[in-house]
């Protein structure tokens, strides 16, 4: 079958060698994911999770997804970190950066922040909507971010709904345990289960991605066939032709042997932005502990190229890219013939604006390892559901063996629990 | 006058005596870009712009924005760079996230990338419009980006318009040189001028940035104004009490004694996420060159709490956050009360939404000086054009004795002519 490929020949420094050397430690970690015998094992369902959803929870899913189609023209998806992050990702990528503006139900995303404007302005909008549903994605339900917004959205449903307000709420949330699980449970809305086995910033594809995705028009199904098929993938591959285990291994010797602080994840496409986005918290999260780690960092291209590419170009060398390309874009259009060519575009006039993109990568590349920037490269052939899933599981199962390589519990963040903390004590929570 | 003001408090390693030690030569550097005698000189024209500006070419931006605002229902501004980041940081900083969707008439950004999707998505929804101005902003009209977008936009307005096309295409360029400027007045385009003497990142107080900001209906002149106040209390306040030379020599002892490689600019109001766009290509094109300089990275809080958090709070020791805080926010809702109380909300029931996140922030900087990150702290009185236009000037002037402290020339951009060089080649250009 057809799949992503990852490219480390412009990586400047790594050797074939290295990562040779590295292959029983490889194979030896991604067993450990396998087994699910290492560190953090208790949230390892995200590893047999295109597998084992079962159908009758997809069914529900695009029942419920055609439902909200059907009779809405506002969506509001509420979460933060790992539950809005995967379904945005996926959403813009395959709707596109104007898909608010474009999009039927138009699909917005609240409880990320703590922004009286920003929610303000966002319930001036859904006051002017016919039918909005909700869903409200929380593990606990007490998050700070999510249930101020769900409170506020909450309101706003029952009083324009009254008795029939239940029907617009869905809950995605743990199957027993929690305030959110109570809520639904109490109130009678619909509800989705988040696996107790599966973190935020891997759940992507259980109900707390694969809803908002669904309701977006997206076919859930082609992702999870993606995701399986890249688990088959890297199921058998031997070390030297997996690509989950090269990429980890390729990050960790530029790390820890040659010193790269930063990794800059770029695209070329600008509805990739979010992806990048995804893979900060998948990659941060999982590995920034115990002084360790790079700091994943991202670009969109050329845009950035126009901002960042002097630091890339000329800068301290502590970075690598990584860059995400699509081979074969969809949706393109012709560069126009100009009579005067005062522009001096006459030359390209005739061709795909991709075309010019393509080549602008490639002259990128060649001009960053010119100023000795190591370039990984991780290729699409398209930009779909397929593909798209099977990047996503690509990168989880490269995070879970990078962060083993790193010698720290991919699967924790305690460190995300200080700011709460000491908001709750300012805030006078008892 | 009342201004914004810099905090090193919490930079944890930080002492007033080696601010103090480096005072002379902050003050001997910032001459340099007071006289313009330093590296770079010919590209000093940004330091009085505030004051040069005249009032003819205030008043005539005034008029064709309003022109615009009157007649149209899409505004294209087309630009890289410096050629939209301003823009584009201003407007959304004033007109919300959701300005797309909320704002008369819509703002679209393009040339910023070479997406034939983009393009294409953009050309869709701009053929359902009644009436689209377009303003293509070049110093030279030839690049890429901005060139093909410009193409196509152009081809757009003149099928649309025919004979009267003309009155539709603002052109902002160079006075006399380049292919735009050739292209205006060919064409009997009005246009705009870049002096010759700012560069593009130092010239959002131009009417590079300036005319899409009136488009926009936020008020240049009070822009212009904070910038003049911040001019006028950067040119005479001592070392002690320069906040341009604070956070030029903070920043710069960070990197150079302290060993910091990263900085984050930080915000806590979803709409000043491009204000740290437009930050980093200031920073990390003045300042990244000869092997040098911090590399300049953001985040949005609480919301990449939630993805970058943790990396943040536990992983390596290599960065520092400067946070921007806006004391008083002027949109804000209550949080609700519910009976019952599930998701344990109710201590904060009646507070105002900003009133927790101010409480996010200050719990925020202190789990992250716990662990080890300096915080510096930018902080505006409100969030108007006023202190936007403080806030810009603040940023350009303590960038350019940031760069000299560097040692680096900080008005250039030699690296980013290394892929134009290479994508030309490859596109087989002459």
């Amino acid at each position: 079958m057809k799949s992503i490929k990852f490219d480390y020949s412009n990586s400047l420094l790594i050797k074939e060698s290295e990562l040779k050397k590295l292959s029983k430690q490889l194979v030896k970690l991604d067993n450990l994911v396998k087994t699910k015998r290492g560190a953090g094992a208790e949230f390892l369902g995200w590893y047999d999770l295109p597998i084992n959803i079962s159908s009758k929870e997809i069914n529900q899913i695009c029942a419920v997804a055609e439902e909200i189609r059907k009779n809405s023209d506002a969506f509001v998806c509420i979460g933060i970190g790992g539950s809005y992050l995967g379904a945005k990702a996926v959403i813009e990528a395959m709707c596109g950066v104007f898909n608010l503006l474009t999009h039927k139900p138009q699909i917005f995303f609240a409880g990320n922040n703590i922004s009286g404007r920003y929610l303000s302005e966002l319930l001036n909008i859904l006051q002017s909507k016919k039918n909005i549903y909700v869903n409200v994605i929380s593990k606990s339900g007490t998050t700070t971010e999510p249930a101020i917004a769900f409170r506020i959205v909450q309101n706003l449903i029952e009083k324009k709904y009254k008795k029939n307000s239940q029907k617009y709420i869905i809950a995605t949330t743990d199957e027993k345990k929690g305030a959110l699980r109570k809520m639904a449970d109490t109130a009678g809305w619909r509800s989705f289960i988040i696996p107790e086995d599966v973190g935020g910033r891997f759940s992507v594809l259980t109900a707390v991605g694969l809803l908002p995705i669904a309701v977006a028009g997206i076919d859930i199904k082609k992702i999870l066939k993606g995701a399986s098929d890249m688990k088959k993938i890297l199921d058998t591959a031997a070390p030297e032709k997996n690509i989950a285990m090269q990429y980890a291994a390729a990050r960790y010797l530029l790390y820890s042997k040659y010193n790269k602080a930063i990794e800059i994840l770029v695209n070329y496409n600008p509805e990739l932005h979010y992806i990048a986005e995804w893979w900060k918290q998948l990659y941060g999260e999982s590995e920034g502990k115990q002084g360790k780690a790079l700091y994943p960092a991202s670009c969109d291209f050329t845009t950035d190229l126009h901002s960042m590419g002097q630091w890339i170009q000329d800068g301290v060398r502590n970075i690598f890219e990584t860059v995400l390309e699509i081979e074969k874009t969809n949706l393109d259009l012709k560069i126009p013939f100009a009579e005067n060519d005062l522009d001096e575009l006459n030359y390209i006039a005739g061709k795909q604006v991709d075309y010019v993109n393509s080549k602008a990568m490639q002259g990128t590349i060649e001009a960053h390892t010119d100023g000795n920037v190591p370039n990984l490269k991780i290729s699409l052939p398209e930009l779909n559901e397929y593909y798209l899933g099977q990047l996503l599981y690509f990168f989880e199962r490269a995070c879970a063996i990078s962060g083993y390589l790193l010698e720290v519990n991919p699967f924790d963040q305690p460190g995300v629990e200080a700011y709460k903390k000491n908001m709750f004590r300012l805030l006078g929570k008892k």
